[in-house]
């Protein structure tokens, strides 16, 4: 079905839906729920990767679960230490969809360092033991599949796919829309890691203009505000990133005292 | 003129608009542009008013200029540093608005430490000349009469009604909005004052969910991002803060790459 007016346009396929507007650029929704758009895109895309992967050592062989549209596959590759992206998605049609209408996202899919495999993450990684130094989920939000993406379950299976001094980091929700189920993910996570975090950043179209992400990291006592890795300016201008700098990775972990006193 | 459904009630008083629903608690609107929500106004207040108290080492004297919903004074009248909140507001509807519909910000009009008054901020402060430590302006966006407090000849005048080693805090929009018009403002404050920077926080009701703060000082090469003060946690527990902290003091001025490039 395709719906068009002046500055709108909806394509829907099955249940996913692609809507086009004017003020927040090219916006991808799934199952009822915004995605991402073409303006602000950039921010979730850079911090949920270079979170993890700037306070990791040595990231060499990243884990990407979901993340059809591309976007975080090509921060990801970015990465100079970054040697391996392997990625499983379990629907396909998101991935034809972002070819076709995202394409500044899509060339993730380009990158040589990237190996695509189209199938559920809950199976990939139970034969992907102690593999990955960095898995990055991301999911939508846990409504209907994505559901078990957040739980205890999966924090087990992520700590088994990890090698030893691994970190994951998921798709966390916003303590705006709803503090409670941020603090369970946090609780499901440190379960099976050591040290665990929650980091923020502002994405205007998402509800609240507002995410974050639960970072867990099986070293303990670890600081994951100060970046091991510091990108210079050179660096960062060869990277073309548009958010991400060591003062936003670090200031992304400052919370409102009422969230402080609610998660830790 | 009332309307009234299930979760909606909308008062309209000339070109005042009151709104109250479910999700954002009760809402204030005034001339169509939403100033505050009972659900997130603590973001705003404790931000626009601590970033500047807590960076000049005596606030004794304090001008709030606008800030009609009590809200700002609140927050002012709570620092131990400060002796003597002075507001002057132009319009005494909104003062009676908040009175009766916004209780938990008219509260701020009832300190000890206030004196209110109903007038313009530009003229009252021409009769006040090198008399206040800290001056915020919590005005609504720079749409028709407002639009003046974004402009340099409002930056003489703060500098002028300042001690020497002043500060001011204005309410500067959001980069995501209209990132043009904040760094105008930017440039409007470095005209008369040493040390300028930008500082923002997240209040999902706001456009973007996104606002931020014009910060300057009349000291040169000062670190504004650190705090001069430091609140205890028993400080911040008795001034019953639900946003504001030290860390969040330091985030709030980390910038995205983007932004940063445009306003420095």
């Amino acid at each position: 079905m395709k719906t068009n007016s002046s500055n709108l346009l909806i394509v829907c396929l099955h249940n996913l839906q692609l809507i086009i507007r004017s003020t927040y650029g090219t916006c991808l929704v799934l199952d009822g729920i915004l995605q991402c758009s073409t303006r602000d895109e950039f921010s979730y895309q850079e911090m949920i990767s270079f979170l993890p992967l700037n306070s990791h050592k040595s990231p060499k062989n990243v884990l990407i679960v979901g993340g059809g549209d591309g976007g975080v596959a090509r921060e990801v590759a970015k990465h100079p230490l970054v040697e391996e992206v392997h990625q499983v998605e379990i629907d396909e049609r998101v991935i034809e969809l972002s070819k076709k209408y995202f394409p500044s996202m899509a060339c993730g899919f380009q990158s040589p360092k990237l190996k695509l495999t189209i199938g559920d993450g809950f199976a990939y990684m139970k034969e992907h033991e102690n593999e990955f130094d960095v898995i990055i989920t991301d999911s939508s939000d846990p409504v209907g599949p994505a559901q078990s993406l957040f739980q205890e379950s999966y924090y087990k299976l992520l700590k088994n796919a990890l090698r030893p001094d691994g970190i994951v980091c998921s798709q966390g929700g916003s303590y705006w829309l709803n503090c409670k189920h941020v603090k369970n993910t946090l609780q499901s996570c440190k379960k099976h890691f050591s040290t665990v975090a929650y980091a923020h950043t502002n994405v205007p179209s998402y509800p609240c203009g507002h995410i974050g992400f639960v970072i867990g990291c099986l070293e303990p006592h670890r600081d994951l505000k100060s970046p091991i890795k510091e990108f210079s300016s050179t660096e960062l201008e060869n990277m073309k990133l548009k958010y991400y700098t060591s003062n936003v990775h670090s200031a992304a972990f400052a919370l409102p005292r009422w969230v402080e006193a609610s998660f830790y």
